[in-house]
């Protein structure tokens, strides 16, 4: 990308947070109802922070920080910086105010913007420009979690509170599921184009697969009831060993953010408290709800490989690529339309059989950047694809998104293969 | 109380609150750091909750709650009303709005004032008179606690934000500490006066108390200090053995909110971070250190017994009176002046060595109200007194403040006995 | 008591140990099924380290003990001694061997009685007979921690193992509960005889009391099965707080060692599982239970100086004088007899409600010692009487038992005041 | 095999358990340490209630089980079968007595021969030998998680027991580590002979491979004092995000048996307390800690595809065959001899970085046997290979372990990769 292209993206990319937030009130910015649901002040401030940390103290020359400590307030995770505020406290921030971090937001954006205007006659131009990019990116990532930690930070609250109140989708009820047959054999996955990947999506490689079939679409929510109804919750036969023990644990009898009430089917949106459609994608479950799902269907979830060479097929069937360009303003996955294969990233994420591992070859990045992807590596799956609140732009047949199996905060949802 | 003397009271502890609340920012007013402190927005709503639950929804005739949930999410712990919105999430309710608790608020009062202009007439007539003091009461101690949960609520963010800028006390340092006799015998204890008090303050009844000497003042930074060098934290046969399982647990080894620095004694105020007075009284301990320190100091804690009988004869002195109505506008404890007996309430509370029970003959009111004091008369201390922060219409000789020995967010501190 | 007396009483209490362990299987001395239930295996070895600790290697010139690493396993809680092996972890010390551990205790026996046969020309003396006694009654009182450690760790095996088969009680039924009145005023409470006592009897004292009315007998199971069937354990009006948060998180529904089966009642006892007689005392509840069923019955829990008013009143009367010294072959608390107050000591500790805290005037020993009784004196509640698992010699009307309110293995029964 | 010789291995197997257990005292039988640390008693125990449940009550007419409870005592982890007692609870059970425990092995061998003497006649023959051998299989599992749970039960008691005393090994330092290098390409990993297998190992299926190089021994002592002398315990960058967490709550710093007392580095064995010799290779470490080992020396660990190719092609190198077949007197893993590949199956398992995943086609058998590998199949890796305690008939090339990255009790150690 050049550097104007580079810088559009920046700019369009800030704004797009500050739009995003528009509907929450003041007092909506500093919740967070679980360890792994960060309030949305934080989201603003650390997308900023990342770019003060690995582009502004690297190459702006006589940078100054607006606030030292801010350094270790909106460190995530990166032990290569330093400290960081406890994670579950990020919610006790009631300062900074907002309107400090907007002060922050700008300062970082002006300085960012001296930087790239400044950049072409530095030696590492390149990897200005390739580190703007990553953050653009992470900024990308973090707006998809501000929806997902809000809904979930939101959904606690007994007055179930609209954060966007939109028109509800037609509630149109899918044709039965049905099946693409794919060929196996020795396949290539990974990202080999020119644009940006994220490190784990690499290094492209071969993957010997066996011949598969996978379900035009994802499963609904009048389907996942069939699941219940059958006493998906209660035999433990349906599930792995630690997902039975999640499902006693947490004592889970539902998706995430499914109500009943008064003899109703409801369900919690960003748009409030709303009935339930059966023929919509079923949302917010488990990689093991996923996975004791397809085993009571009598298949199984795709591994990644699978999941991606599927997807690249897709890629270059004309008509449905439209599918990933189409950003969702219920905040909400729209059942699927017709009978070909769809709903791969406007919808749900799609849990896959696949534990999310390094591919071979894969090196994470020298120093603290290198923490981005690869310390995660063990113990949680991969999920393929996007959902209603991805960006678009992140849609990508290689995106590698992980989440533990025991996740539902997550547009997270079930595509069946066998 | 006159109905008018209780209306003007009413109104003006309702005043008060908000002009406490003043100088807080609006992001501030959902701060939870601690399942114990509650947010300001909390306590302005639940104090309101009391007066619509036990004087409105049972005396006034149609009255209409301005919304229904309320009634869960404002109940603090009476079992006799219904269900309760989980303690440690109240934090998590960034709705209701602000701006619509203080709707909640003008409705209650509206409708308060109106059952007290119609009150005389009514059979209940006393009964209203007698819940509204309660209401009243109850606020102020509210009030208390907005400044303690706040204070414990600002204290873990690292950037140590201000309340209220004042100007600092003098900082003088009291000259040692002395000691006042009294001689024991049958004595009474408990309220026997026509005003109010609280239903465990009651009845009076006879006590025999040995004669006994008491601290003229309350024990200093500074001396605390001294413990603290003399290995108070790393000696487990100066604590009780429950104390010295918290000291290992929490890991304690100073007061909370006080702060060390590169080499600077600081602490944690209202006021924002400050340089801590060797004359100001020690605050913020659990009823273990005071044990833990009196006994270091070869002395003991008072009983609540011998430290009403002090203060009941402390009264009589006039000069000292005014001890009693000096509110501080720098929420923080000043040291002691002069040698005489002195800062019984405006300073710190005072832990006793007394369990809080029942005095002999005690019986909770009937109904959901009775829940007020009497069911948490287990595990706890009392403290006698008043702090910093107490409305001085609430000092009274025989007011029974009760905490858990392990709880060290009040204004707590030390008075010796021997 | 003479130094004959003296090793007379050694002799017999150190023998009576191993008699009441015959009945165990050796795969039963390692059991340990919480952190607070000892294995018998444990109170054998420990109370040997008592009398090695603080009368051999005190007192006795050359000993040699027999391993230095028992030091620290065998110290429960003398911070002053040293190090402890961690609480929880007495059951996993499958060595030293039972056998080793009895000859630990025959290599204590020997040096204790070398050293009192030697005593009388040493300066110490006093102390050494003193300390002996007190090693003695320490080590009844372990016999009874024996009796209950036991129950409590068998009782979570559901073979239900029986440790002795005896024939069961006759089984009667009691009266109605009688009320026996007594005079208050200032009387005086505490131990003033020549005799032993703990430490935490001391000072005798003053203390003035209200008159009140006592219950002749224990409360029955079948007057605490009334309590349940009226809702006991589901009103919340009834409990304390802290009461009502145990009833909620151990989800208590009836005394510990109940068991119902297949539509039978009946009861865990170091006899086995038996049917529950509903004239027996019920045993095995709580404070907080205890606290509950007074409050359901309308009346209340009587404070440690009304028990022992009564007691010592009771002491006078000749004919009821034996209920102290029956120790019961059955390990279970029989039926009250006839309509005088009685069941004081041999059937079960009857909850007060007061809490355990020092006599006016009270100091612990100095040393290692002063860590007997002292430093508990917290959260704790008195218990008064005894049980039938109590050592018939320790039965006293002074003794001041404790355990924390949320305590239930303990042979721990209601005795009921107005 | 034919049905003497499942026989024939069926006595052997039964009866090598008793001879392990022949160094206990009573004592220890009932020892559990942590939950996943089985007591033996429970481990002779639970294999004989696998032949009764899975065999006996199948297949056998007219067998009347012992004792009903032991369905539910000794029942680990099968939902199909019904109820479980509690994993955490197994060392509480003192009854059955061990003398009823082998009475209840004595039961059930009697019955097996007598079914495998009658079974050539029955329809389900060939399920019955199937099953036998399954059994056989996972007593041979248990006795290795004998030596490991006992290991570590035994390691918490500070007196630090014996198991069995035995000549000490040479203690040779191997020389330096060397690599092999094995091409890649399109292999077949898993099961596909005649003898058996678990399920686990099946289907055998085509891998594509990249090239690789594997270390010709495990990681020394002495060797991984290196990663810890600099700083592998506190350098984050070294660790696995999950790793990293796990370090700092268990404040792991050494492996797991480590001791350094006085200046000495020791390791509790089942020999007990012994000094730690260089070049042993390191064992009880956890896959996060093989993991950062790896990290740190700047290469990585093998996948199980590779592992076992590598494995495949060593096989049909003769001079190392014996390799397999070696059992340890020791229970304890040897020095490395000579330079050849070697140590991989009679001294510690490899970790991989493999998670546990079904091969393509994977199914479980239905019934409760099903739950036997299948429902493991999440949040655990692979380990390959075998160890100091694996029964020699069990190393086999295709065999899968699995435990959770944080598991150090087992024998396992690293074997390196690039």
């Amino acid at each position: 990308m050049s550097v104007d292209a580079v810088r559009d993206s920046f700019i369009a990319t800030r704004r797009q947070f500050l739009s995003i937030c528009e509907p929450l009130e003041l007092e909506d910015y500093g919740l967070q109802a679980a360890e792994f649901a960060s309030p949305p002040k934080w989201h603003l401030a650390h997308t900023t922070w990342f770019f003060e940390t690995f582009l502004l103290k690297d190459f702006l020359p006589d940078y100054e920080p607006l606030e030292p400590m801010y350094e270790v307030l909106f460190n995530s995770y990166y032990n290569g910086i330093g400290a960081q505020h406890p994670r579950g406290q990020r919610g006790l921030l009631s300062r900074p105010l907002l309107s400090e971090v907007l002060k922050y937001r700008e300062h970082v954006n002006k300085a960012m913007l001296l930087l790239l205007a400044t950049a072409s006659s530095r030696e590492e131009y390149q990897t200005i420009l390739a580190r703007t990019v990553l953050g653009i990116e992470h900024e990308r990532q973090h707006q998809e979690l501000f929806f997902t930690d809000l809904k979930y930070s939101l959904g606690v609250n007994p007055l179930y509170p609209v954060y966007r109140r939109e028109a509800s989708a037609a509630g149109n009820v899918p044709g039965p599921l049905q099946w693409s047959g794919f060929e196996g054999g020795l396949i290539e996955i990974g990202y080999a184009g020119e644009e940006f990947c994220f490190d784990n999506e690499q290094p492209r490689h071969r993957v010997y697969i066996e011949p598969f079939e996978i379900a035009n679409r994802l499963v609904t929510n009048a389907e996942y009831q069939g699941f219940i109804d059958d006493g998906g919750y209660v035999r433990p036969e349906l599930w792995l060993a630690d997902g039975w023990a999640s499902v006693q644990r947490e004592q889970w009898c539902a998706p995430l953010h499914w109500v009943e009430r008064e003899g109703e089917s409801l369900e919690f949106t960003l748009g409030g408290l709303k009935s339930r459609c059966g023929g919509d994608p079923v949302t917010h479950v488990s990689g093991y709800e996923a996975d004791a799902y397809a085993r009571w269907a009598g298949v199984r979830l795709p591994t990644e490989a699978q999941w991606e060479h599927m997807a690249a097929q897709f890629e270059s069937r004309p008509a449905d690529k439209t599918d990933a360009n189409t950003p969702s303003l219920l905040c909400h996955p729209e059942p699927a339309q017709g009978d070909d294969l769809g709903q791969l990233y406007g919808a749900c994420w799609q849990w896959t059989q696949s534990a999310y591992s390094p591919y071979p070859g894969f090196s994470a990045s020298a120093g603290a950047i290198g923490e981005y992807n690869g310390k995660f590596m063990s113990n949680q799956w991969v999920l393929r694809g996007g959902s209603c609140v991805t960006p678009p732009s992140q849609a990508r047949t290689t995106y590698r998104n992980f989440f533990y199996p025991q996740d539902r905060w997550q547009f997270s949802g079930i595509r069946l293969a066998r």
